[in-house]
């Protein structure tokens, strides 16, 4: 009989031998959040409808889970945060982390779902550069800990791009922005085509000319300071204050981000060109007005989906060392015994509970490659000692338990 | 200006001291599951309304939240369970973890808030109540190493109590077990009113009696085996296996449980009286064929809510160790070199990100209790060196980076 159920549409459940690498990189993540000095900070899943929607943008309200009447469920951990913030007294800056789902009724696809998991650290009260460069090494640090070694670090300010649309005379900087987050989905000439709905061609020019333009960082920064000062000297801080932590930081006038509370520094990090950013954020120093006291705050999050899907398979079924294996109902009391001493001395351990024979006993630890198995009968329950068999190499040997564990330690 | 906005009804924000002590019992739990030899698997928050409201029962039908048209929000963390171990192919027995919230339309209250965070173990594929034991010896060990030296673990066989039921010719035994289930909560007089709107005052009579009676265990299962024996035989291995694993366990024939789904064994510990059970379970071998292949299936949730509103007080406002003070703005430079060291050392340290006089920086580490600042100015950045003041003592000496990490990590 098959199953007549499933997951709702862009959700999915995640097995044993993948949870145990998501753990592990949560827990890898969260270290290093600790390491950086921020602050663990939980909201609930559901917020207010008016919460979320103050100034998420057009495209991401169409994308709210509604539950109930006036509650949605969050599509990011930013927002909460704003709410949460202006609402309490927190010592500043506030250094917060937090690590949650959030959901957006997207169309699924390679590394986007509709649940997915995000890893957020944000900066509360700090109107320096030194936010974003902090900001960047402890995401960066993160990356290498998970196994990455190559990553591409982009960084804007959006105040440049709105200098080079007042120059234009452009009113609706906000709608530009949003096409031109398309560009690395859609492409150049897709987000050509939409800009000359709304703009004349000479425009579309010289904004693709200034975003797509190379040169040295110094002459960009220049040509930026033109379009706003502001932004392109908070640009070049960001520059500075990286290099002394050691990051490499590539300008691209051209990055934006989707979200429509980002005021000034935005960022993104990506490992291969299929898969998007891997991780990316930005200054919103505008969105905590909204919900109370105002505040400078710069946050960048890590998308648990992309990295899992970017790292390599799970080979590990169970975290599980040892395995007593009674060879008969009778000794099941025995093994009991065993298998309180080993979790006792901190050995992750199971006992048999289905009454198996040893033959069924040995077939489940084989399928779920337990390393030690401790077989207890007649003869080991009189004697107190257990026979441990190494499943790799298939030695058995009669020890006491005390015996049995130091070899298991060994290992 | 006041911040007007708050959190939905019956949610909460978790404050960072709140967090970390949240945090650490999770890790706890976590920890013990493993030890046991469970394996997590996790599944979507959201799940189609039909999948959620196969066998939860009238009551917890209406308290689900529905999210958009035909789904709703999980309300345990089981019935997910039910649908994926359905639809996989799961080496038995499958011994799965899950730590996640849960959402319920409930009024709130002390220790009960609408989104709720559990821990829950199961063990899918037992016949024996060998499981059982496993469950209640895991879900002990977790309390204890919370912390809590004693707790009470109330043990039933609901067979028995619908052998009872049986005998007095009643059908709809399911109505009766959910007025039942009211006893802790709403006391004896209250149950037996409700009993008696449709039941005769003899019947209610017979079962009060049963339910309250008093005696040794082995009168207690005597008297249970004329109304079940097979309810009766599983109790009493339940007692044996637990004995086993030093485990003390009370014989409560009026413990049924709220869900509809449990069929034999149901239990719960407490604490303390006034906030009810903070761990509870039961056998629920009908629930997985409603989703695919039947099997047995056995389990037992922690309710985290409970057992933090039962914990002491968070203390900890953040798990900094080192604090970086650079005097003046000129040597953030050599103070993020300084912080580098210290993380690469495996110490959770932070740097002034706000450009702060000293004063400043020491009423910050002061009010988030940080216990080590490092000042560094022009004569330790010319030295290499940094100034370790120790909080508590106050006492201050001019060491190598490496001679000030050895003394951090002595502490």
């Amino acid at each position: 009989m098959v199953s007549d159920v499933e997951t709702p549409k862009g959700m999915r459940d995640f097995l044993p031998e993948q949870m145990i690498k998501r753990e592990e990189a949560l827990d890898t993540i969260r270290g290093t959040f600790r390491e950086y000095g921020f602050r663990p900070l939980e909201t609930p899943a559901i917020e207010k409808m008016d919460v979320l929607e103050r100034k998420c943008g057009e495209e991401i309200k169409g994308q709210i889970f509604r539950v109930e009447d006036d509650l949605g469920l969050r599509f990011d951990l930013t927002v909460p945060l704003a709410r949460v913030v202006t609402s309490g007294t927190f010592q500043r800056p506030f250094k917060r982390y937090a690590i949650g789902r959030a959901w957006r009724k997207e169309e699924p696809q390679k590394g986007r779902l509709r649940e997915f998991w995000q890893a957020d650290i944000d900066i509360i009260g700090t109107k320096g550069m030194e936010a974003e460069a902090e900001l960047l090494s402890c995401a960066s640090e993160c990356l290498r800990r998970m196994g990455f070694k190559q990553f591409r670090i982009r960084v804007n300010n959006r105040k440049i791009l709105s200098g080079l649309m007042n120059t234009l005379r452009i009113k609706d900087e906000t709608a530009l922005f949003r096409i031109i987050d398309k560009l690395d989905k859609r492409g150049e000439s897709f987000v050509r085509e939409e800009l000359e709905k709304i703009l004349k061609k000479e425009q579309v020019e010289e904004i693709f000319s200034f975003m797509l333009g190379r040169g040295r960082d110094e002459e960009k920064l220049s040509l930026a300071s033109k379009y706003d000062k502001e932004g392109a000297d908070e640009l070049r801080d960001l520059l500075v204050y990286g290099k002394e932590y050691g990051l490499s930081l590539d300008i691209d006038f051209s990055l934006v981000r989707g979200l429509d509370y980002y005021t000034g520094p935005v960022f993104e990090i990506s490992i291969s060109k299929e898969i998007g950013s891997v991780a990316g954020g930005g200054r919103y120093d505008g969105l905590l007005s909204l919900y109370g006291q105002g505040d400078y705050a710069t946050g960048i999050s890590l998308g648990i989906e992309r990295l899992m899907a970017l790292m390599e398979k799970g080979e590990k079924q169970t975290l599980t060392t040892a395995y007593v294996a009674p060879i008969k109902e009778e000794f099941y009391s025995y093994g009991v015994e065993v298998v309180k001493e080993l979790r006792d001395k901190g050995i992750r351990a199971e006992i048999d509970l289905n009454k198996r024979n040893l033959r069924k006993q040995l077939d489940y630890t084989n399928a779920l490659s337990i390393p030690f198995v401790l077989i207890v009968g007649e003869k080991e329950k009189k004697e107190k000692k257990v026979t441990l068999r190494d499943m790799k190499s298939g030695k058995e040997s009669l020890l006491s338990i005390a015996e049995a564990i130091k070899e298991i330690k060994r290992q």
